[in-house]
């Protein structure tokens, strides 16, 4: 083979090479970032909620289900309806529920359906300054992100 | 077709059929099983560990890393080192760290290489019955099952 030709070989396979590696560095990130932007964003709705009074669009993103668990002080609570229930208990309703702000530190995309996040969470209630951190599993079923455990300190 | 010819192939078929859902089903089933007693038998030894006061048999599960992350009453402890030096100022070396039992409450098998562990612990230490939640993250990194995430309430 002569030179130049050799030389164009070389610069195509190069290309090719590019092309096909490409999306496949990309595509893992690309969703990675998406999903981290997507879980941030339900966060920050949960957030807006709460701070509105609207326990139930706060509640949007827990899964809607019996194997619901939320780790807490008194232990593990297991199901949607227990849960609605507990806040109702523990914060009350509309502005009672006082003012939630979170701190999002981590979320590791596990798989293309499941994600760990730690956070802050700091809540404003009843004159009193309450806090901790959190650890959500959120798993993404029937194609919508879904908390299916909380681990609330 | 005569009839026992068709019955044949229906069984046949039938037959075919079995051999090739059998492993898909069954497949998804084992690992996860697999993992979940790999997993549970990681956490037996290092109760056992604690119950002999051997804290580096008791980290050896924790991921050697300074992105290891404790999630505890004093927010967030980051690195292995660290958590070495927080275990050992809290509940002191040898005998003195008391008996430790592990309840485990679920496992979720996430993937090949992540799973989502939750129980309870309780401490004897120094005369006080302590106790809490636990919610462990673990992954799959060079080949072994290592804790990346602790959060314990």
């Amino acid at each position: 083979m002569e030179a130049p030709a050799k030389g164009l070989l070389v610069a195509l396979l190069l290309g090719v090479a590019l092309l096909v590696s490409a999306p496949l560095r990309a595509q893992p990130d690309g969703s990675s970032a998406a999903i981290r932007a997507e879980l941030a964003s339900l966060l920050r709705a949960q957030r807006d909620a709460w701070n509105r009074g609207d326990l139930d669009s706060f509640m949007q993103p827990y899964w809607r289900s019996d194997s619901l668990r939320f780790v807490g002080k008194s232990g593990v609570t297991y199901g949607y309806d227990s849960l609605v229930a507990r806040y109702r208990r523990t914060y009350g309703q509309g502005a009672e529920m006082g003012q939630l702000e979170f701190t999002l530190l981590h979320t590791d995309v596990l798989s293309p359906d499941a994600a760990l996040m730690v956070g802050r969470w700091q809540l404003q209630h009843r004159g009193k300054a309450l806090g901790g951190h959190f650890t959500l599993l959120w798993r993404r079923l029937d194609r919508r992100w879904r908390i299916v455990l909380d681990h609330t300190s």
